[in-house]
């Protein structure tokens, strides 16, 4: 921890609760943080939460929306607060369904507030911008509350995924064994084992660098959701906390596909604007050298294609979502089948 | 034609076009219509266009990008502007696959000069907003040169379609099976018969009104397209092309079912904001009564969801796209399967 | 009527009602106007109202959110739709608490789609922009079902009045007779009788035009409302109703003072931008020649302040309600005291 | 001080006086802070300012517009700059009427630049945004000249405040004391006595820390002034002169009640969208368990409206202002009288 | 003249004058222009004019400001309404140093209300936008009282311009020859003969229709002006007014060169967007086939650029200003040289 | 390095580079910075680049586009890009033409990201703005390359200068010597020896830090380039290579006339806004007491201007270059001359 981050931590974050996390049965609330602006000088920010708790048993730490247009979360946390009855718990189960509320409102990946990536500002700060206090409050106050936590997210807008469910290559071995368990109990169709190349601002960081079980995934996107792809977080969800022992039953197993993207060959990016076709779907087998995406002049008719190639063997994995693409853009990922 | 139009037909347009549509071989180039504006005094909206000539043939008039976040049109249509050659043809093809240019190069439905939707301004005026005076170049000068016309359309941004060739309910029942011909030569996978209630402003009628044959699409939806319907789109074209007259070959042909919207049951309108939970998915067969859609409030937890019901049997033929939905939103088409 | 207008006439609205005007009973729903956009290709705007039928009596329409930024109407309508009862009214009682529901919603005087000023945009257009179809159809199909039309404003953000009922000085002397009739029954504090000088695209001739009873109101503003002010418009609006036959009992009067804005004279417009002191405040009594404004420099100390002063004796009945002030705004109004 | 601040202290603030602080006289002129941007690459903001110097007296340190959209203190603070002459002060007069130049000049709470709320960015930063430095040179440049400090405060646009002058309670009895007698000097018609429980970032803090007398007002609100308003204003500063020692003459004293807001049950805060109707105007005396506000939907007519009752008894001190209301707002205040 | 204008003409223009144009003597005054908008209800473009007269004699129309970032007319009315007084005068001269006030205070081309170029607004509409509603009194108001009129141009923020006076090729041969003596009088650098291709909505033709004598120039460009170009325009304001009869004294000659844009090839358009090389400057001769600019790649390095060519022989008369340029953008124009 | 810094210097910067800068020979590719943001999950700023190396001669880092609407250098430098072959070379040529590529593609000075000022972000931060992540890459990664560094200015949009090469007066007087020597090779009509006054966050000041042989120049303004100011840069360019050694050949002199600008009294702000009037244009000599700019009021017609005079004598090296003006900007800079 540096200078900065060590004199943030002497602050106490203006976040405040209208829920008490240790009381018996269901309630449900606000996270609220004050934000004084010019259409509303006593303003707050209000981030809607959900506790379930039941007795001493362990704690889940359910969220949706660190992005604000990924949908699979949202509906399939609004759907388990509305359902879940403190009589079938055994622990405690902390729903936030729309973590970057304001970017959730407003339908976008960033907070329309400060433009900020909240799963790009932890450890946060008590005294920054209103994503980084509410990064703070997670990584100081509701992390330290969980033994498991489930951060659920798709592509958003721009980008669409095979659904899986994943979890991180880490230093602490048990931990990653831990996490892996939780990522199979969650049963995806497919499961992802990543390498994180720049994790250090990531929620997922700061709930790993505290020890915790943490399982993530990636569920469609393009900024919308399914009946299919609510129905697979719906028993994901359902699935992990029956692992983690807060809910009775059997885990619903399905079958999953293991994947790796073990280096940065897996990845294609654009180095022009256009419009993309792409010459594959996701899920499809492509093979190093072929041709998986064109870019097409917008400007006029007539001029050849720009043409993107595999630069490895794989399952295409993920790629651009939008019908326009620009230069830098992730295009494509392909990523190796391991079972 | 009221007096406002007849007025403005007395107005030559102000867009003129760089190419020859008389001259025999492969021509790229532009429309280029006049636009002063602040950052360019002396500026001008290019839309560019190909035409492909040989003898005196049939034409073909093929448009892509009526709508600027569509995108099985502009991917087709650029690559059959980059391919076709004139000693393939009879006749003439004239290819506009970005027919309002502003709007598709800003990835938007509308103009963002005048936030026109094109399709919403035929007639159109010579001395109007800038999209009106290209819906007024379209209707006066190339609708005539054309015998046959394809506007290639899919969901957009915030609609998602089953892919369809689609035509409408005409008074002259002769052209109206010279349509329904072209529609099944472009072989989609859904065909839909269409009762327009409210076509006065579209382009479809502005052909239609000049006795073309005219068929239009709807490829699919989100503001994305896919390898799979791109390889729909190109087919289409290629058929439609064959049945014209002008490419030689044989018509591909492929299953398709034949749909209908027969009145305004079909389609669910939401009363509500919120977060959007579809329980049907696309294609899915849904019963009256049933419900297919809930929208959840976004502003807290635990209260009850809106529900939306079937009001008659059918088929989920389209839906709202993105995650979040508002008041007046069109949730849902339910068609009848005819065939 | 011009010929741009006889045009219009013969354009359908494209806007529809979810109820049934001739129907007994209490309904609550929409008017739903078809609003194809960019973040909703199939979107409607929705402008709610409430209908209460009970026989064959006389019609009153009710209005407020003619300006999107005016409260009053929007509180007393609302909570009138909320209690009203089939069983208290003779004849029907038609509620449209937000005129300009885009406008209403935004919490602005204009509408953020097109920037339309409802009570400028008469006699509106079916085939023109959101506001001109929401006015076409207010005058061509909700007047003409009306016997007697309050409408209610107040100042909005920018301006602020004494509160007061008013009637226009008009051709037809009955007709005249019948409004300020139904302006004393409204009760305000202050009557205002009025010779529009620029009446022509008001919401107000159109009823006139059609031989109405038409009420209107100014009962504050800032783009607030206030207890006391809400409760002038209550007891107004069922004294209106009473007044009508519709609902049973007795006008409750109250004192009112009369009176009349006859010349420009009575309107002080500022020629500077600055920062504004008034120097009497509303209800105040002013003489010919007094200071009663001053605008200071915002961007220097030590300049001496422009003066502005009564060109006529009265009383203070509008002024500029921010507290800065631009070239061309109206800074007060000074009214004759009649009565 | 943390790290953060320590490294700040060593870096020069930009910001250039055009005045000579210790010259005897009237001088008016500017704060000149460089700001390089698109549209100047050169340019500055310049905060203008006055300082009227008579001998070595007490120094009073005179602002307004800290928020960009309360004009009792900018207006009364001009007038003051306009009007006051050497020979009539004993010490030095600053007069800073435009704090926060660039929120004042846009009308708006917080700085069109950077979004920054001036009286949320204390201590300052020599290097961080326009805001920031602004706070930075009244820390350490300003205050430590002044003995005592009035900075006049009011609502802005979303508030509306009885009017009152106000000190904190502090850790300092004796300074403590000697600010309540400034504020009893101001002789507002209410006084308030505030535990400030989120100081830190505050101007007031800043001036606090230094041992200053400080005081503080809210004397109205709704981003407006009124003849009334401004004439408290202008008898506080010229009561607070006095009382300093720096004008002759006696205080003005008028009546005051003084008021308490001990705890959070006097505030009470929205948790819903919608249209405010206020049931209490400012000043009403309010009891426990009484609905003092209800939010109505705007986006239907017929559903009830949410109520709002107070969680104490006392007198309605403040309110929000604009006629809608977001979830988190601020809706009401709730003070006690202590005499 | 068509059914739209007709309809117009019956309207009255709401602008109002605060001068009197028959009075004799010097005045000041603004043509108020009544704007209701959301941050002023009953606010008002206000146009600043002066009016200097002085007995019978003819009547000088003189504008600047037709574009908001053209300066050198603004700087020379300027100027002119601050020094010219009523014993110069023979007869009335009418100066409207900002013709398009609200563009000019915003410094863009078009009007930040309504983006209307207004000399691309004529006839205009009194009941149309806020530049519409100028371009109407203009014509029927401000253009019947003028003998001559002198409207001073430049290129704006994005042209730049060879200074020079210019008339149009009319179909009165006599009108043209009084317009060709009022361009020499004004004497610039150079003299431009015009065939206007688009003429229909320029408020020269406006004035041209009306018979009178009407001169118009481009002295410079870049949205700037100079020491030297404003000299450039205030003589030629000062010869034109002298030669009109209005002004005592002779006319001061320059050296002319006498200029001719005789067809389409003069212009050179870019099809490219990118970053703009000029290969030759103002008043530079070119050749045929000469690469006079090119266009570089923004988004990578190392790619050839794309090279425009001159299509005949002559001088540089104008060129795009701004460093990138888009596709549709005027390039270059060439002039030829007759004398 | 205060402790911020400290902590900053232990991050690695995200910016990767697509080339190697130890290979030999011609490579054209990117420095890519990921940016995750709303229109793209997975996107990146990307910045071309091109190096040209041939051996362990000397590495020139020659860079254009500082700030974004400043021409010359990104002309001449893609220029070089696409013509500079390894053979030609003794060394390393490193080329970046548009250093704050989103600000230069934007067109502005400031990037349209973060509307950071890149020659105002130094030292920069690997983990802060995009800007700061350009600044710290160049600083840590780029600088410690070069052995001589060139960074070509202009006014940009809103500044016009005489065309110089300028070096700083720098505390080791033998590097300042290397640097005059290398402003003496770049051979523009002026030199100008500039004592920095605020040079804390410019990359001239981190490049002289590392003890660089730093050269700048400002060429022109207002944003635009002619062919004359991209000679000027393209032969300047060539000097300083030959200069370096990098090159074979001799510097090609021109005259210079050497200029210093001492103290402020160079400089001229302006304390109002409004309407630009220079009496002097670039080049030309001034004395003390003349007036050199006016500012005439863009509200009314008829006030009299505000006049601005020269502090001290000498030539107009700068000034501000729209025809409108604001407080707070610079008017003009006037020069002494040295030589």
């Amino acid at each position: 921890m540096n200078a900065i981050a060590q004199a943030a931590a002497t602050v106490a974050n203006p976040i405040t609760c209208t829920l008490d996390f240790e009381q018996d049965g269901l309630q449900h609330g606000f996270l609220k943080l004050p934000y004084s602006r010019d259409d509303s000088a006593w303003g707050a920010v209000m981030i809607p939460l959900t506790v379930v708790r039941n007795g001493n048993g362990p704690t889940a730490l359910l969220t949706g929306g660190n992005h604000g247009d990924e949908y699979e979360g949202p509906v399939a946390l609004s759907k388990l607060a509305q359902q879940l009855q403190p009589e079938q718990v055994n622990g405690r189960v902390i729903i936030v369904p729309f973590m970057n509320t304001p970017a959730f409102q407003a339908g976008t990946r960033t907070s329309p507030i400060d433009r900020g990536n909240l799963n790009r500002s932890f450890p946060g700060r008590p005294d920054g911008s209103v994503t980084e206090k509410i990064a703070d409050y997670f990584r100081r106050t509701l992390l330290p509350l969980a033994d498991i936590v489930l951060d659920i997210h798709s592509g958003g807008r721009t980008l669409d995924f095979l659904p899986f469910a994943a979890c991180h290559v880490l230093p602490d071995k048990a931990q990653q064994a831990r996490c892996e368990a939780g990522m199979q109990a969650f049963a995806a169709p497919y499961s992802m084992r990543m390498l994180e190349l720049d994790a250090q601002a990531m929620y997922d960081t700061a709930a790993e660098e505290q020890g915790k079980v943490f399982i993530t995934t990636e569920l469609g996107g393009g900024g919308t959701s399914t009946a299919k792809s609510v129905a697979l977080a719906e028993r994901g969800v359902r699935n992990v906390l029956i692992h983690a022992g807060i809910l009775a039953g059997e885990v619903e197993q399905g079958e999953t596909t293991l994947l790796d993207m073990p280096d940065g060959d897996c990845f294609i990016a654009s180095e022009h604007d256009g419009l993309l076709e792409m010459c594959r779907d996701l899920g499809g087998t492509v093979s190093q050298g072929e041709v998986i995406a064109r870019i097409h002049d917008i400007r006029r008719t007539g001029s050849a294609p720009v043409e993107y190639r595999a630069r490895r063997n794989g399952l295409l994995a993920a790629r651009h979502f939008p019908g326009l693409v620009q230069c830098g853009d992730t295009l494509a990922v392909i990523a190796d089948v391991l079972a």
